[in-house]
Formats: structure tokens, sequence, C-alpha cells
């Protein structure tokens, strides 16, 4: 399946700001980029870094006025995502050193906090995919997703006190769970294709017999679509733009995923 | 300066138990180790790892019965400390591409939440050394000093709500204080010498005109007499042991830090 | 000034043959990649991973038969390329870490065996900057460029002896020569604007006063238009593509550099 | 199997010299560290970092007179050195990122220059652990294995035709032939219990079935006693020092490798 992803955001620039942007696709197994465009108005000059996630990020100063940034995309997707329902935990000691990491808590995601309702919510599962089957079904029924956005991003513990959230909570409060049962969970920030209202989107993924697999807890049921923007521990290190200094918000921002045939892909 | 440092702790395991330990000293400007003891009892295999923060970790899986963990080393430290009252900001677009993750929120530093507190706290100071410094005196002066070990690791808004804490608790909200200015820091575990009641140890540094400054808000003034064990975000990655599994404690724990003549060393 | 790069190759591939690529253009502080097309016919899975060097590696495998790689892309590169006459060569001891690797002697950079020469070459120049264009004013007059492809790569000593080479073999001896002076040098695979014949191109840089610089003894002087597609020690890093198995080579190949306006970009 | 290590060297040193060490030993799957010393005269402000091999490096400046570097270590290792007859061929597209790095050619392993000679010498054997294997009774049965210190060291291709080396060449020309079949291998440098004359000394690692496996032609037959200092891909990168500046050479050195008793390590 071939997509057509882009994201136009403009924003009011009042003090030269320093930002770092994450808006440039990665390829990995499941999508390649065909074609890309990457567009900022005014020009400005831009360094690209890889940070400790592997994430292309982009870090510029925007001067003061409007400040445009467009970035678009043509992205073949597997027409499948993959699913193991069985597939086993991986004990800690053969994980590999670079997925250590995902295993700790971190600023949304309190692991530490969530031990023994984990424990409660995957009772009765076989060890890995099943566990974290149930923890996305335990979301869907127990936490309201309200699409939308939200300025504060609140953490898990947060998210699961109020009983509600947008993708990037849910996501957040299924990665704490995953990882107080010692799964390694990440946070993943991209498009899906038919999300509606249509915006940027939040799922995530867990590492079970040596992959990491797909789960979103926002859909009532998995099916393609999806497209990486980029990965981290959650939203702290995956914001698709990290901006200091006096607080600046998009004043316009447009999403859109269109199917593409592959011949004009 | 020459310092031998030990630390020797038990657990009582009653189940294999994966832990990653970071207890292997780190050399760097300001410590030389000349000489260091690594013994586990009973002897396990170990692989030895080095995370995302340049620290050395060790992977290994303790078996069911008492479980000794042994280090101790000889290091040179420096005589001094070094302090640069007036040392200036480091805009954002001149930092470091590895110095950028530090200026995120994390597990235990909030940042996000501190921006308004944190201009209150530094009003009137020149951008940079001298506001980390009156961030500092804040904390040693705002929140209460609590020497001990705390089970239950708490973040910088909920240290900042109770008003006392830890070594760890006081760094992680010197910490969110420093990234709500848009300064780097990091937290540090280590040793001080002359530390009562003598425990393993947390301070923070922050990142200023190019270099790494120490802070320590537990202690009166800043003296000579820190060895590093590792760096971090926040706790949540520096742990000096994680332990996966049913939780363990250690039985016993027995640090010390003594000063030895260059000539033992 | 907005240039277009394209490459278009195939190959004839007789059993299934693993492919690294590396053509994916990277931003950096020079150049800004507005737009890229990057199609592979026919289409096969690839993974994208960074190297050690940062640069974007593309993994595949590509099926017998017809195999096409096309890429293009849109990118801004300065108007001037800096240059810096007098800039201080870098003591050893304040390099960077990340830098210290382009010191030492590599596949086809056996700087080991240059030291006396470089010697010679360089007399009576400050360190720094000026050593390097000494160097390559020496390679302009000493080795004959002769533009065009050449099967079997060859290294600096072998350049040297032949007293000829490809802009490679060139920038070898170059890089070579830099380091065998304890100034870190790294090669750069490319395109250049206006080169003639057109080709992918490479050239050296060199580490000075804190500053990758430019240098290209294939030229008769620095002038824009350089956009960089990959770095490395030399040509054993930075191929644009490595095969595995029996030998195949591109049967077309097709390399266009143009200027574009920037309402077209 | 317990081993006390130990390398004390010295140098007369002219001018201040900058030196990178690589004498802190690893903990590995197959060795642990339980003792270390490391010990400069005179002492001198020493920065560590890890390479992209992951290897422990120690940058510093010798000053002007005798100048002595003294590491000791005990050090557990394997009773048994791994071997896997029949292991089977990874094909390269199922290698690991971190490892496609020693499947190219470097400094003293110019692998793109050996691909008929290695097919000649695996012939008739199962791809994997089986060629490796021949490669090195090859080696054993036609280059002169000369123990001793070699000022200048030769490539594999330097190697071959004269038909003998020092135990870092034999090791160059088993890692080119390696390579040459795309079996990723590298040089590991360290210390052998029993070797005689006693002396640093190098071996090479090749990646098969999804480890590394130990090969020694130096010595008839493979045994335990290893100890692992550094991993590279070849002499270039994993030297023990590499001093910048007018050459020096140690005055003295002095290797030893005991055996001890458990109770004393």
């Amino acid at each position: 399946m071939w997509l057509r992803t882009s994201c136009d955001m403009t924003f009011n620039i009042s003090v030269p700001t320093p930002f770092i942007l994450m808006l440039r696709l990665r390829c990995g197994a499941q999508q390649w980029v065909g074609r890309e465009e990457y567009r900022l108005k005014p020009s400005v000059p831009v360094f690209e870094f890889t940070d400790n996630y592997g994430n292309l990020c982009q870090r510029l100063t925007a001067p003061p006025g409007a400040f445009g940034i467009y970035t678009a995309a043509h992205v073949r997707t597997a027409d499948q995502v993959d699913q193991s329902p069985g597939a086993p935990f991986v004990e800690i000691e053969y994980l590999p050193n670079a997925v250590l990491g995902y295993l700790l808590p971190s600023r949304y995601c309190e692991s530490d906090r969530f031990g023994q309702m984990a424990t409660e919510i995957v009772a009765g599962q076989q060890l890995g995919y099943d566990q974290v089957k149930a923890i996305e079904s335990w979301l869907r029924a127990s936490i309201r997703f309200e699409p939308g956005d939200c300025d504060i991003p609140v953490s898990a513990v947060e998210v699961n006190m109020r009983g509600w959230g947008v993708c990037r909570d849910l996501s957040h409060l299924g990665i704490a769970l995953c990882r107080s049962l010692s799964i390694p969970a990440r946070l993943v920030v991209g498009y899906l294709y038919g999300l509606h209202p249509m915006d940027l989107h939040a799922w995530f993924e867990a590492y079970i017999a040596g992959h990491w697999y797909t789960f979103d807890a926002t859909q009532p049921e998995l099916r393609s679509g999806y497209v990486v923007i980029g990965y981290g521990r959650d939203a702290a290190d995956v914001a698709i733009y990290n901006q200091f200094g006096p607080p600046v918000y998009p004043i316009t921002q447009n999403i859109q995923v269109l199917m593409i045939e592959e011949k004009d892909a």
C-alpha cells in the first residue's frame, strides 16, 4: 500500500526561537520512503543529527514572523501489520543491550508504580504477546479515548486517575503497564491512514520474541496504514517538535494521509 | 587527593533475578581510577556494555541464595572542584548534539512544570552559572535534606510539594529547575568523601559555558572529594542497580570512602 | 543555490545479491535537502540504519533480473564554500573524541607511510589550514587527475607510485598526507555542480580550528556546488554501494546535477 | 580459571607527546575483571572514552622525561574456548547492523584482493565455521609464525607475499581471507596464558551462527587462557597505544600472565 502523508504547520514567532524538529521519516522493515519533501519558510540553516533512539532530528532557529514547516512523503507500508498471538516473552538476560533502556520508567511512563495493577490486568495470560494484547484490550475498555489535542501532556499515573486521554496518553499508560511486567515498550509517533479526525497519531510497540510489535488502543482493531515518524521512551523523547524559550504553538496545522497508486508513487 | 571507595552489598535472592549493575567507576577529566576491585559471590557470568550515557553496565542473573556484590577503588580526584561564577549560558543552537537530551523532561524531573517557579528563583541573576547557583541556594534554603534511604523514589514535583528529600530528590528538583530555563542538567551518582552519614550520594551537574559544573544542595558549600560512578538524565537512568522480577533489597550495604596516601594508591 | 541531483543505476543480477546502499543525502551545515526521491525497481524490502560515521545506509537483497536504483534530490547548498587561510592546527589533546578515528591509517590511506614526504610538502607552512592547502596544491601539480571510473580502487601508496588517479585516489593521497601530520581528514562522496565529465565525485575534508574544511585537488580552485552523500575514513567506508557475493557492476549509470530556481525547489 | 595479567612499559619522552592508550580490560561473555590496576608515572590528567568498537580508551599527554604505564588485572576466563564445527554461515541480510563494518576491507586487511585465494583455501568446506577453520589451518601451514616485535606493521597482502609474520600479521591475513568470503572478522588484542615467549598477543574472531568465535593460527590448537584487551577491524583500530608526534618506543616492556588461585583473585 502506498500512502501520501503531509504535515503543514505555521507558527507565529516573536523572538528568535530554537527548535528541534523530528519530521524526517525513517525507513524501516515496515515502510519505505520513496519520496519526501521538507520545506521551511523562510529558509534557515538547519543541522540534522541522529538522536539516541535513531531518529533524524533537525536543529534550527526560527526567526521572528510567520514560520512555516511543510513536509510530505510517499511511503510504502506493509499490507498487514505483524501480529503474533502466543509469541513468548523474552527473558531479561536475552534482551539486546539496545533494548534495555525501554524497560526503565520515563517521564510520562512511571512503570515503577504499576506492578500490581499490570499483574491483575494480565492475569491468566501467557507471558509475552498475549499479555500486551490484554493490556491493549483493557485500555480500550477502561480509558476513554478523546481524539484531539491537549496542550499539557499528562503521565500514565495521571491518565489512569482521570480515565480518559488522547492517543499519546493511552499509549503512555500501555507502555507503563508493559514495562512494569518487564516487557520493553516504546512510543511511536506518526501517521495513520483513515484516522478520524485526521491528525498526527501516537501508538506503542512492545518487544516480544525478538521483534517490536505494534499496539494501538485507540482503534477497534489493528489494521494497516501506520507510518512511523519517530520512536522514543515516551513523548518527551519523540516530540515532532521541541521548542525552547517562550512557548509558541502552531497557529495552523494540517495533516493529511491519502492512499495513492503505486504508479504515482 | 587519593580516595579509597568501597561498596559492599548483600541480597537474599529467592528466584533467579536479572540485574543490571552500574558500579564500575569511570575515568574522566576530574578523576582517575588507579585500582579497582569488583567481586560477585557467587561468581556468575557477566556481560558488560556501555549505555547511552557512557556508563559501564554489568548484566547478570543472580542465583537463589545469598548474593554479594563488592566493589572498591583507589581514585585520584581533583583537589578543587571547578567553579565559575559568571560563566555564561550556552544558547540552544550552540549546544553539542549529545547534550540536547539533557534539556528534556525525564521520569523524575518534570521540567515542563517548573517554568514559572524557576524564573522567580533566578530573578536578577546573570544567565548561566549564577542562575544554577541561585537554584542550589534556593534548594538548600527551601527543601529539607534528610539523609538516608527512601525505597520509593519521588519526582521533582512531589519533592517540591512535600518540602524534603534525600540527596537524589534535591538533585531531581535542581535538574528540573535548570532544564526549565533551557540549561542542560544531569544526575550524578557516586561517592563523597566526608559525607555524613556515609552512603552512596547523588548530586547534579549543569552544562554552562561548554563544561559540566558540579552542584550539590545537600552540602553547605562545594568542596572536593566527589567520585563519579555514573551519569544520566535522572535516577531512572543511573541506578547503581536495576533489578527485575519480584523486588529484592540489600540486606546489608556498607559504603566507605577513605583518604589514602598517594604512595599507597 | 538550489541544485537538483540525480543518480540512476541499473544492475543485471544473476543470483540474489545483498547490497548496502548509501544514497540518501544528509542534511548538514552546508546543505539542506528540500526534496528527495528514492526508487527501487522492482520494489524490495529495505532496512535503513545509521552507520558509525553518521551516514544513512540501506540494506536490501536484489532479486535476479534487472535491478534499478533511482535517487534524486533538490538541495540548497552554500553559495560560498568556507575557506580559512591561517586557521590553526588543533592540538591532539583538544580534538573531540569523535574526530580521533580520522587520524588513524585506513584501508586506502596508509598515513603511517607518509610522514617524511608530508613534512617536505608542507615545509615552511603555518600549522593547520595552510598545510592542507599546500598538500592540495602539491596533489594538483604532481598527481595527474584522470576523470572516469576505475574498477579496482588503489591506495594512497599505489597512487603516489603511479602518479595519476581518479578523484577518489587523489583524495586518498591527500587524506594520508594530512593524517601523517596529525591533521584529521576524511573522504567525502557526493555530487559537484559543473563537474566535467559529470559523474559521482569524491573530495576530502580536514579538521582545522574546530571545523571540517573542504579540499579538492581535482578542480583548479574551490567553488560552490558540492553536495554531500556520505563521509568516511576512506572509500572502504563510504561506497555508494557495497555488494556481496559474485561481483556485479552497473550496466547503466546516469548522474545529473542541474541548477534550479528556488521557486521550483 | 583465574589469571593475573600485567603490562609494564616505560617510554623516554623528549617533547610533550599525546597518547591514546587502550589498556583497560573489558568484561565480556568470556571474561570477568575482578581486579584492575592502572598507574601512570608521573600522574597526568587522563580522559577516558569509549571508541566506535566499544573499547575503553585513555587520552593523555606524556610530559618530557621517563614515562611509565603499568596495568595489571585479575581476570576469570572460560575454562574452554567455544568451538562449533559445522556452525553455519550467516547470510548478509541477517547480520546485525553493528557487524556489517567487519565485512569491509581495512588498513591492514585488504579483503578486496583475496577473493580467488580464499575460495581455493576453503574448497569443499561447509559454509561457516569450517571455512574459517580451514583458513586457520592454511595459515598455520603456509605462513611462518615469527614471535617477537616488528616495528612496521605490514598488511595482509604483504604478509602473504613474504610468507612470515608476527601474531598480528597472521591474524590480518586470516581476517582478510574471511571477509573476502563475506564472513565478518575482527582483530583481538590481548594476553594469552602460556604464550612463549611471553608478550602481548593478537588473534582473530569470526562471526558465525550469531556468535564471535576465536581463531589463532599461531598456536598448534585452540586452548583456554585468552584475555581480551580490545577489538577492532585491524591493528589500526586496536593499538594498545597510539602516539602522535615524533615517534617514541617503549624502552622497557614487561608482560606477564600467571595463573592464580580463585581465593587469591
